[in-house]
C-alpha cells in the first residue's frame, strides 16, 4: 500500500532530505544486522560518498559503531562492518495485564537486555495504584539499564482492552473504564525522577504490542536475535526452519481476556478508532453466556483462562499456577484437561475459521497462555479451520498454525516501538533528549 | 502504510520521472474533476513550467482537454481549466454473476457511459457457455462505446468466489471448481473482433470490484458524478451529505450468495491469496445448517437470497423477481416477509459484530439486493451491532451502517479499474496501443 502519489521531484529542503537519509542508513544497518557503507549504499540507493558522509554523523551520534572486523559480502573492496550502537537509545516496554505486569528495555538492536516482571493481581486495585507499581517496576529496570550504558529515549505501555489517546476506554477484566493511563503513570514514573527530564510516553493494546515481537523477533531465540538482529521493522521475510517468515497474520493471545491483533503485509491493522483485534469478543455462539462487555457468547467465554480452568475442573480464578496445573494434567493424560483444552480449541477454531474468511492470512500464531497448552488445544483448533476456510488452502499439520515465538512478547514489542521512532528520526530524538552530534551539522 | 523506505535521492533515469510525472499530472486533474495548470502544480508539487510540459504531453495523447472555461479558484492568475477527456481511453467491465450478466463502458473520469445488462440463470450452463455470452454481451457494448469514440484500454471482470490469478478456484453457487475464466472470456472476446488486437484481460471477485464502486463512487448521483468525477482512485474524502465519506468499510453484497469485501484506508484488503473478504462464509452457528462450501452454519445459510425467499414462504430460486415480491410484501406489512427480514437481519447483524470487534471500520455497507430490503433489514442488523460491538461506538441509528449507494457496481469498479491503470501509466498504455504522441518525447 504505498503511496502513489509521492512525487519523484521533492521540493522538500536539504535538512529534510539529510533527516529522511540518516533515517534511511541507520534502518538499513539495524535491518542487516551488520553491514559496510558500500552494502548500506546498495540498499538505500544512495551514492557511497553520501553514505559514508551520513556514517559519520550517525557515528558521532552514537547510533552506529565499527564493530572492527571488515567483510566483504557485497561487490567491491571488503569494508569494516557497521552496526548499530549496543549503548545509548535505548526503548522501555512495560505491559500491565491483569495478573503481571512486565517491563523491559530493549537496545536500538532490539535486542532484549534487561526485563523485570511480577505476578501480582491487578484486579480489585485502584487503576492509579496499579499505574504506580508499575512506574516502580519500571523505574527498577532503569537502574539496571543505566549500568549498561542504556539510555531510555521514551516509554510505551502495553495495556489489556480498548486502548486510545493515552486512555484504557475499557479493560473488562481490570475492571477500567476510561482510564487515563498514560497521564497516571507518565506522572507516577516523574516523581521517582529514574531518569532527568519526562520520558516520551505512549501507549498500545497489548495483543498489538505482542504481535509486533512475534513479526519483528518471532522464529528465533534470544541467542539469534542478540547476534543478529534482524526482523526488526522493516526487516522481515527471513526464512525461519526453511519456512519464510508471515508477514500478514492473525495473532490471538490467551490471557485472563483474549486479546487479538491483525497484521497485514507487515503493518498493525489499527482501525478506524485503534481498535481493532478485538478477536475475543467476536461472537462464537449467539446465545451464549453472557459477557463482561454486555455481549452474549464471546469466545473470551469458552477460550478465556477462566473457561479454560473452570472446565477442566480447575478454579477459574487460579491464575499462572492454575494454568501451570492444567498443563501437567493434560501432560499427563487427564481426560477433563483434555477435553477442556479440545472445547476451547474448537471454539477458537470456529472464530479463527471466520476470521481467516475475512482476511485470508498466512498464518494464525497463539500467544500467551496458549503457546504452551498448544500440543492439546493445536490439533483442534486446526481440524476446525480446516474444515471451514472456504479457499480449501488450509490443510491440519500444514503449519500456518502455530505457537507464538519465545523471544517476543507485549512488553518487548512495546520498548520495540519506542526504538523505531528514534530510528525513523534519529535527529529529532537527538534534539530532544540534548545530544548534539547528529544535529542537522555534517 | 506509506513506504518509508523510499529514498528523497533516486537514481531513477530521466524518462522514469517523467513517465512517473504525466501520471501524477493526471491523476490530479482526474481527482479534482476540472484543474487549472496552477492548481495541478500546486496539488502535486512541481513546478508551473514543469506542469505545463507534461499537460501539453497529455493534451496531444488524448487524455486530457480543455473545457474552453478559464477560472481561478486557485491562487495566481486565471487559467484555463482541465479536464480528462470524454473519448479515447475507455475501461470494460464485465460482472458474470449467477443470474444475471452486466456489463458497463467507463470513460478516464470513471463515468458509467454505456451499460447492458442480462437477467438469465448461469447454473447448470457450462462456465465456457456462460463466459461466451457474456462475451457477446460486451462485444455488443463496444459497438456502443465505438459510436461515442470510446476506446476499451483492456477488459476485467468480476465474478462471484474464489478468483485468483484469472482462475475462479472455486464459486459454490454457479458450481464452478478451477475455471480459467480469464482464457475463455479473451477467447471468445477475441473470436468477436469487436477491437483489432486483443485486450488486456484482469479479473476480480465482484464483491471485491463492487466496494471498489462504493468506495470512488459512493454517495453520489449518476448526474453528480457525470458533471464533477471526483472521488475516483486516491479522491477520497469527500463529504456526502454532510458525512465524511468513509475510507475504511465492510462492504456486504447480498446476492444468492453472500459476498464481502474490506476497504481500509481507501485500499482493498486483499489477503495473502486474494482470498480476503468472504464473509458469506463466516460461521454464524457451529452447528447450522451444511453450507455448498463444505461447512456449516455459514452467514450464507440464514442470509443469503435463498434463505431470506424460503424463510418469507417464497421459492428460494425465485431470484430477482422473488426479491422484488418479498420487497413488496414486507412494504405491505405481511408479517412473514417481516419476520424473514428481521431474522435475516440479526444473523448479519451477528457476524457483523464480530468483523466489527476485528477490524474496527469507520462503517458497514450492504449491497446487492440487501439495498432494497434496508427498511426491514437495517434496524435489525443495526441493533445486533449495538448489542455486540465491544468499543461502545456503536449507537443504532448512528449512520455507520448503510445501504450501497446506486451508482457503484461490481461492472462499474471492474470497469474503474481499468481506467485506474490507463491513469497509472499513460506512457505504457499509449505503447500498447500505438498511440504516439503520449511517448517519451516532449
Amino acid at each position: 500500500m504505498k503511496n502513489e502519489t509521492e512525487p519523484l521531484e521533492p521540493k522538500a529542503d536539504k535538512a529534510t532530505v539529510r533527516r529522511h537519509n540518516l533515517s534511511l542508513v541507520l534502518r538499513a544497518v539495524h535491518d542487516e544486522g551488520e553491514a559496510t557503507r558500500a552494502a548500506v549504499a546498495a540498499r538505500v540507493g544512495l551514492t557511497r560518498a553520501a553514505v559514508s558522509s551520513l556514517v559519520e554523523q550517525l557515528l558521532d551520534g552514537g547510533f552506529l559503531t565499527e564493530s572492527g572486523k571488515t567483510f566483504s559480502g557485497q561487490a567491491g573492496r571488503p569494508g569494516t562492518a557497521l552496526r548499530v550502537a549496543r549503548t545509548g537509545p535505548a526503548g522501555l516496554g512495560v505491559e500491565v495485564n491483569v495478573d503481571y505486569v512486565s517491563v523491559c528495555v530493549v537496545d536500538l538492536a532490539g535486542t532484549d537486555r534487561v526485563r523485570l516482571t511480577e505476578h501480582l493481581d491487578n484486579r480489585d486495585v485502584p487503576p492509579g495504584e496499579v499505574l504506580a507499581r508499575a512506574a516502580r517496576i519500571a523505574a527498577r529496570t532503569l537502574v539496571s539499564a543505566a549500568e549498561q550504558e542504556l539510555v531510555p529515549a521514551g516509554v510505551r505501555l502495553a495495556l489489556p482492552g480498548l486502548v486510545s489517546g493515552g486512555t484504557v476506554r475499557q479493560a473488562p477484566n481490570l475492571g477500567w473504564n476510561r482510564v487515563p493511563a498514560e497521564e497516571l503513570f507518565a506522572g507516577a514514573l516523574a516523581a521517582l525522577r529514574p531518569v532527568p527530564g519526562a520520558l516520551p510516553t505512549g501507549s498500545d493494546n497489548e495483543a498489538n504490542a505482542a504481535a509486533l515481537a512475534e513479526l519483528w523477533f518471532g522464529g528465533r531465540g534470544p541467542g539469534a536475535a542478540a547476534g543478529s538482529p534482524e526482523g526488526g521493522p522493516r526487516g522481515g521475510g527471513a526464512p525461519e526452519g526453511g519456512r519464510a517468515k508471515a508477514r500478514s497474520f492473525l495473532y490471538v493471545s490467551g490471557e485472563i481476556g483474549v486479546g487479538g491483533a491483525v497484521v497485514v503485509d507487515g503493518e498493525l491493522l489499527r482501525g478506524a478508532h485503534g481498535f481493532a483485534g478485538e478477536i475475543g469478543h467476536v461472537p462464537a455462539d449467539a446465545e451464549g453466556p453472557r459477557c463482561r462487555c454486555g455481549s452474549r457468547g464471546c469466545l473470551e467465554q469458552y477460550a478465556g483462562q477462566a473457561a479454560l480452568l473452570r472446565e477442566a475442573g480447575l478454579a477459574p480464578d487460579a491464575g499462572g499456577p492454575g494454568v501451570a496445573e492444567l498443563e501437567r494434567r493434560a501432560a499427563a493424560g487427564d481426560a477433563r484437561a483434555v477435553g477442556a483444552l479440545e472445547r476451547a480449541g474448537r471454539m477458537l477454531g470456529l472464530v479463527l475459521s471466520g476470521a481467516v474468511n475475512l482476511l485470508d492470512p498466512d498464518a494464525v500464531v497463539l500467544g500467551g497462555v496458549y503457546r504452551g497448552l498448544m500440543p492439546w488445544l493445536g490439533p483442534a483448533v486446526d481440524a476446525e479451520l480446516a474444515r471451514r476456510v472456504v479457499s480449501g488452502l488450509w490443510t491440519p499439520g500444514g503449519g500456518r498454525l502455530r505457537g507464538a515465538s519465545s523471544s517476543g512478547d507485549a512488553a518487548r514489542g512495546a520498548a520495540a516501538l519506542v526504538v523505531r521512532d528514534v530510528i525513523a528520526d534519529p535527529v529529532g530524538h537527538a534534539a530532544r533528549t540534548g545530544g548534539a552530534a547528529a544535529g542537522e551539522g555534517g
